[in-house]
């Protein structure tokens, strides 16, 4: 039955990874003792050629794929550059990403906005003008393929079922999950997702973002930078999220449970190919808790 | 039934507010027109004295409590600095904290740490040797008290009943929840608490601080400097944040649902003043999704 649920993933989470969770022994509410699985927090500091640019708190895995990610989502590495080398040192908890372009943001480290997300180093005029050049293209959307990306991803075994307070993204085509990132940023998800586009020259336009978390302006705008034109999440939105999707004509698919959804931008992409009423509820005990 | 729930407040959720959340029509699962609501998201640029420090993306309300928490929490504000002027221009969501004392902070304004929730501008060192001198009081935490808050602010009147994709937090003092503000970024709402705290002197010793948010290193650093001894919510642990919460002797209960919670730090605190067999489990329907 895993198996099955893992078939068509490229990346799935490891939950039983032994640097991802700790055990943690503490008391119930009945004064028993108890241990459980705790996510861990470390520290990565990302450079850029000789500069530092920012110091993530991640759960720790795909650092490569972070560092890049978090360097494309903020403009830092453009769609040209040539990425020489990536070098993760894990004592130092250091990683260096390597271009043939020299690089200077002195300008564009020092300006900063903290979003609802929440993202470091985000400069929002320049994400707001690079969201001009954007021609999402016009693919379909089947309804089919949104509940059954839903119903594999929430059984997928991941992080988020062995030890909770995580935030998770995935990557989709179709009906097929391929890319399920997890981390304590939710920020740091994308940027891997990002990360792992831009170092495997994947192309965007035929992809689903999946995200567990609210789907605000910058989720929407990281979306349509990478040039995905569908994102989707069982959380809700923000009104500015939804204003930025319809301007850019990216399609958002918001508060997905069970046959549930709402539509609030890009629905001319919508095939209405199944019937909502053959989708079983989520059950009580199913039903994804929040990461938050 | 409602005024009940409010009588204990000083600072209630306001749902019913104009400029926190906006009517938006999309199409639903049958493909029918629905129209919900959606919580605002704007930039407010926060100004320390003449220096440009931060711009939030914030749900825009009590943007002087946001404005001075913000620079309470990241250390620009110290204990003994006196708050002079406040002032907020909503055309430009600009708002601007005057002290006494000259201040200036380029270099903390160009390091920075995206910590999990994640915050900007948060210089991880300088937060970590704060800590080293608090000292968090030996007060009693009755599980009594963790029973009601939870049931008394899982059923307040709030923005996240209203239109969802938010989170709270709620400063407590032992049954009664006195300020609990919201916001899409989740700590936008615990830096509005501790500028709640500072602008009007109230004593932290005898608080307990409620989140819907997880239990991270940097929602327990900041708990921790407000000088809380007890941080409670809905949502799971990091290992790093219980880690440190064991090391400053602060009070940490987490996943607490219904009867149930775990306690992974300062459980000396608690007394079982009341059996978890008399507890209503909570209904599917009410449970709090995510706001993640």
């Amino acid at each position: 039955m895993p198996n099955d649920v893992l078939r068509d993933y490229l990346i799935a989470p490891e939950p039983g990874a032994v640097r991802l969770t700790r055990r943690v022994v503490g008391t119930d509410h009945t004064g028993a003792e108890t241990e459980i699985s705790v996510v861990e927090e470390r520290p990565l500091t990302i450079f850029l050629n000789s500069q530092e640019i920012v110091t993530a708190m991640t759960i720790g895995d795909y650092p490569e794929y972070l560092a890049v990610g978090f360097l494309r989502n903020q403009g830092m590495l453009r769609d040209d550059d040539v990425v020489t080398k990536v070098e993760y040192d894990d004592d130092l908890e250091v990683v260096v990403v390597r271009t043939e372009r020299q690089t200077s943001y002195e300008e564009k480290v020092k300006k900063k906005t903290r979003t609802s997300g929440c993202a470091v180093g985000t400069v929002f005029g320049d994400m707001m003008e690079g969201l001009d050049k954007v021609v999402l293209p016009q693919v379909e959307l089947r309804t089919s393929w949104l509940y059954a990306l839903a119903h594999k991803i929430n059984t997928t075994p991941s992080l988020y079922l062995e030890a909770g307070a995580i935030h998770g993204t995935v990557l989709c085509q179709e009906d097929r999950p391929l890319v399920y990132m997890e981390d304590v940023g939710r920020h740091n998800a994308v940027d891997k997702i990002a990360g792992w586009i831009f170092q495997e020259g994947v192309g965007p336009e035929d992809k689903i973002l999946y995200t567990t978390g609210r789907l605000t302006s910058e989720m929407v705008i990281k979306t349509a930078l990478m040039g995905i034109p569908v994102l989707a999440s069982r959380s809700g939105f923000t009104a500015w999220g939804v204003e930025i999707a319809r301007q850019v004509g990216l399609t958002c698919i918001g508060r997905m449970r069970g046959k549930r959804f709402v539509c609030l931008a890009g629905e001319e992409r919508l095939v209405r190919d199944m019937d909502p009423d053959s989708v079983p509820e989520e059950s009580c005990k199913n039903r994804r808790k929040s990461a938050e």
